[in-house]
């Protein structure tokens, strides 16, 4: 039986999660919890982590981590700072974390900037490596459907430019804190909505604006279903993401690395638009991308 | 000296105010308070509106109410219902609340609908209609800034269409309940700043979706002050709303009724498009067409 070798993590600012990789290279055991760091204060980083692994290292053992997402911004435990593109999107060098607990190692992944158009990726660099170590040859567009939507040109290993859409934020924030709460509710969703309103969205993006308070209106005075009018909303925030990003689909070969469901809906929108994608999973990538940082990094954990 | 003949009120969904108005049409007194009907249950409005009136009351005394705004949506005192344009803003028929109190009359002004698009206004109707008796021949487009804009074409004393749009409700979720809240906070400005993001927003807005998400990154990158982001901000969200607007406004004679700083805004905006707009304000307006309800109403109040 394989023994733990290192930890595996992908810490965000919702949700921690954690995976035991053996010195045979496989995963050993998964912990996940919601203790993002964006509820923790800075000494509260390393007994949050050493709590969640605790179940499975020996009180001697020596805890080597390697982890991504926001933990290494300014407000993280440890800032990895961005690397500006284009470049790999990896760097052999990793951030370690001040740690007080003498058994434990936990270095952290850089983001990326890009200086114009302003933008900046952290976690998402990791997705984007892990798919690479599963598509080495891949020369084209990787789309990360989220709460910020990435749309990332890789070529020749490298990622070469990229942009951010708050498609997933602005959906929340419009159907959870403006009048359109009352029209959205519930979890129904109406597939030929969504599609009508990405086709009317990519086509007459300067009507975006006129559309929104009609979602409330409809369902005022003609009964317009939850269902239709969720899907309505997501389909014009997605749409108009599409219209924003068309020089990054356009004629593109195009990966989107995801969540099933988030990363269906912008399979059907860009099948709407001729547009053939390959569907990978977001978790998956998360993963072969922290394998990856490590088996690329040069230096040694102290 | 005058005594008081009836009380005009605007009870929107975060505000109650209320107007005494003496038997030769003067304003003998003004009350406001933050009651709006958004939080009350349907047993506190008669408490809530004699409460604030009653310092101008006496015991015996009989009060006239006539009121506009969201107090007569569904979830308000009660329902007075929509008329549906083309018409004039304001019915004769007036919908009276049940009351307790035998001293009190409470008659509620009804909005306006719109078939398609689908469309509702209420308590804008009444700011027209105060607008038309000081202007009565005037044919254009009335633009009502505010948490729901409204653009409301107006010819021959009847409302023609109008449409409604999020702006101040998107500015306030995006300000308040998205990443950009680390970006915008302040009440400073940058009057350049924002006419860039409304030509920006206006000439482009296929680009919006790709706008926002860099007012966070120029922040993290290159430190884009507060006061820039936040004109940025409502600069990009007026712009949507005017590309999306343009039949309201290319070749209309615009008068804009609203709160001076907003409409002022609005003001910059147009004329940065070559249209240059009246300024009336919102809250005279409201008085004004309150007036004309009573004066139009054919009912005896009860």
């Amino acid at each position: 039986m394989s023994r733990l070798d290192w930890i595996a993590v992908d810490w965000g600012t919702s949700s921690l999660r954690a995976w035991g990789i053996g010195t045979d290279g496989s995963v050993l055991w998964a912990e996940s919890s919601p203790t993002g760091m964006g509820g923790l204060a800075p000494e509260q980083f390393e007994p949050t982590f050493l709590a969640l692994v605790a179940p499975h290292v020996g009180p001697s053992e020596r805890i080597e981590a390697i982890a991504c997402g926001m933990v290494g911004a300014r407000q993280g435990w440890a800032e990895a700072g961005y690397r500006a593109v284009p470049c790999t999107p990896l760097s052999p060098d990793l951030t370690a974390a001040p740690t007080s607990d003498p058994r434990l190692s936990f270095r952290i992944i850089g983001g990326l900037s890009q200086a114009d158009p302003a933008d900046v990726m952290r976690g998402e660099e990791t997705q984007i490596a892990g798919f690479q170590a599963l598509n080495p040859k891949f020369d084209g567009v990787i789309c990360l459907p989220g709460t910020h939507s990435k749309w990332v040109h890789v070529s020749a290993g490298e990622v070469v430019s990229f942009q951010t859409f708050m498609t997933g934020e602005l959906f929340a924030a419009l159907a959870g804190h403006t009048v359109l709460r009352h029209s959205v509710g519930g979890e129904d969703w109406d597939d030929d909505a969504f599609a009508e309103a990405v086709d009317d969205a990519v086509s007459r993006p300067e009507k975006l604006a006129a559309r929104l308070f009609g979602l409330r209106a409809e369902g005022l005075l003609n009964g317009l279903p939850a269902a239709a009018a969720r899907a309505r909303l997501s389909g014009l925030l997605i749409g108009a993401e599409l219209a924003a990003a068309r020089p990054y689909w356009l004629g593109q070969n195009i990966a989107i690395v995801g969540a099933t469901g988030i990363s269906g809906r912008y399979g059907a929108a860009l099948s709407g638009l001729g547009v053939t994608a390959t569907l990978a999973d977001g978790d998956a990538m998360v993963l072969k991308g922290l394998i990856a940082a490590r088996s690329n990094t040069t230096e040694i954990p102290t």
